[in-house]
């Protein structure tokens, strides 16, 4: 069996037993039932994952993946393509938002070319899983070969495998790449059923013009390559991303693995959605860390069947959204774990 | 001049330039602009209320204030009054739910008595502020006197003022006292002109005859008490709180430090509505945590003009929205100070 079918068949279901005990013990702990309402709820869904009531919850892992799309050249991003390989230079120089973020929150960020447009000089902590120097222009044909989006979501798969074995307790994805959310909104159009106009925004920063080119673009795209909805390996390659399927694959691993994934904005939902097709059961590994101000995010986030933590008016991706969502997940699972109960404590439980 | 008096007269406006300049240093960051959102927000707010783009935001600091009320005995509350003095230990034990999440954000709970019913132990972390056992019952006449009320807001001065000696760089506002969602609840429908029932709710959990009985409590104690909705000392010494007056106290303290402050849910809405009474240009120095699944919360934070930055379906009080917004606050400063800006990252701008 390949990688990624092994992967996939590893996907088991959540463990009831430990939702069960999870849920008693919210109910004993020293305040009314409910009243930390997703928190205890979050608590509950880690112990299902996990199978363990008090999961650890030190080793916090980014995988923040670049990639290129060769559908820039259509002029559907506010920013010019190099800013990809120069961003992935300030992710390992550790000035970006999301070096920030993982900071505050005790996360480590794992950067990850998986098909940048441009040559990078080998850093230390740059992994290096390029499979082309950017995908094809999705307008014209199709972004990449399916043996391509294969590799991808292998790569995902391999990079978080390499992780694990120093430890990934909680994971996120993140994303970079100038033009990504024109695939993801070809991606989303196909697996949610909306129209492309309703799930295409302003990415980094399009005018109305801009958008309405990028809507054009996208609906090109669909016409060209006539992606079919029902093979997620189909719709990957022909309108999908490097980064997007490695993402999808970090989250099949996750899964396998029975590690919470995070899931950041709307390119990371774009991979949720492919992952989720690949192996439903994945689904129940996810956890939505924000609502992205990119407008199709909601509609993601509906067909994943998620519920977001944040809603803060965030859109830059690169797993900034992850970051602050981490801090929410660990926060419960402390809840779940340090709180005294009625009993320990002395206080007397409500009226009847 | 009295100590409430030079609190108040002692409140600014924010500062402009450091507004101005914060906002300039947002647009610079290797990020499109505007893609952090709310943390963009939040940081330029940081810098207008404490007058520096870098302020520090180590020492955090909720004052969790408990309190009892004579109004229990009209059943208004679905746990019994002597919760509020077990409650207390409970923290000072560190088994509560505060304190787990204020050790996960790194703050400090200071748990003050401002009238808890009870005889409690002196123990070196209380701080004794206690005005009365408890406040008589708001349905047969006045919470306390006007005199008491005055006390209460100047012990939070004093209280804030004496943490402050030791450093306060984000305040928070934490409440316990059973039966305080019924004061509260007087109090948002005095200031926010909303009918009794449309901001009274479950508390810690009424069943559905029971919150038509507390809605009733309410209505009695409006009719027999007859507040001066624009009279702030009228109202919370008619239908106030001990613990709800030294909050007001908090935050108006806070605001003449120019130290922002976070406030928590519903019974933290109503002091925050008593202070800006007070003093409105308290209201430029706070910051709502958190949306509570108290129904009454929102129209007290539309009548504060304030948003709030989680809404986790949460609605226990003691400071625990505040724990997890000040990680978010201190991620917003983090981000305004540590990431690189597109000079320094030799990141391309956006194309015109």
């Amino acid at each position: 069996m390949s990688l990624v079918e092994g992967t996939i068949a590893r996907i088991g279901p959540l463990d009831e037993a430990a939702l069960t005990q999870a849920r008693a013990r919210q109910d004993q702990l020293t305040k009314p039932p409910g009243s930390l309402g997703r928190l205890e709820e979050l608590s509950v869904h880690l112990a299902g994952i996990t199978g363990q009531l008090a999961p650890p919850v030190e080793q916090k892992v980014i995988f923040t993946f670049a990639g290129d799309h060769g559908v820039t050249e259509e002029g559907v991003s506010a920013y010019p393509a190099e800013v990809t390989a120069q961003m992935v230079l300030n992710f390992l120089r550790g000035g970006a938002a999301v070096n920030v973020l993982a900071a505050h929150v005790g996360a480590r960020v794992i950067v990850a070319d998986l098909g940048v447009a441009a040559k990078l000089e080998p850093h230390p902590d740059l992994w290096d899983y390029k499979i082309a120097c950017g995908t094809q222009n999705l307008a014209r044909g199709p972004a990449m070969t399916r043996e391509q989006a294969w590799q991808a979501v292998e790569a995902g798969i391999a990079i978080f495998q390499r992780a694990a074995q120093e430890g990934v307790h909680l994971a996120g994805t993140g994303d970079m790449g100038i033009g990504n959310t024109t695939p993801s909104s070809a991606i989303a159009a196909l697996l949610t059923g909306r129209p492309v106009a309703e799930v295409t925004g302003r990415g980094t920063g399009l005018d109305d013009a801009g958008v309405r080119r990028k809507v054009e673009v996208i609906e090109r795209a669909l016409e060209v390559n006539q992606p079919d909805p029902s093979d997620a390996w189909d719709v990957l390659a022909k309108v999908g991303g490097f980064e997007i399927g490695g993402l999808a694959g970090v989250i099949l691993a996750g899964a396998a693995a029975r590690v919470p994934v995070l899931i950041d904005g709307f390119i990371s939902g774009a991979a949720a959605l492919i992952a989720v097709r690949l192996a439903p059961r994945a689904r129940n590994y996810l956890i939505a860390a924000h609502r992205s101000a990119e407008p199709g995010h909601e509609a993601v986030l509906e067909q994943l069947g998620l519920r977001p933590l944040l809603d803060l008016q965030m859109r830059l991706g690169e797993g900034t959204g992850v970051a602050l969502g981490f801090s929410l997940v660990e926060a419960a699972v402390k809840i779940l774990n340090q709180m005294a109960t009625f009993a320990e404590a002395g206080v007397s439980e409500a009226l009847e």
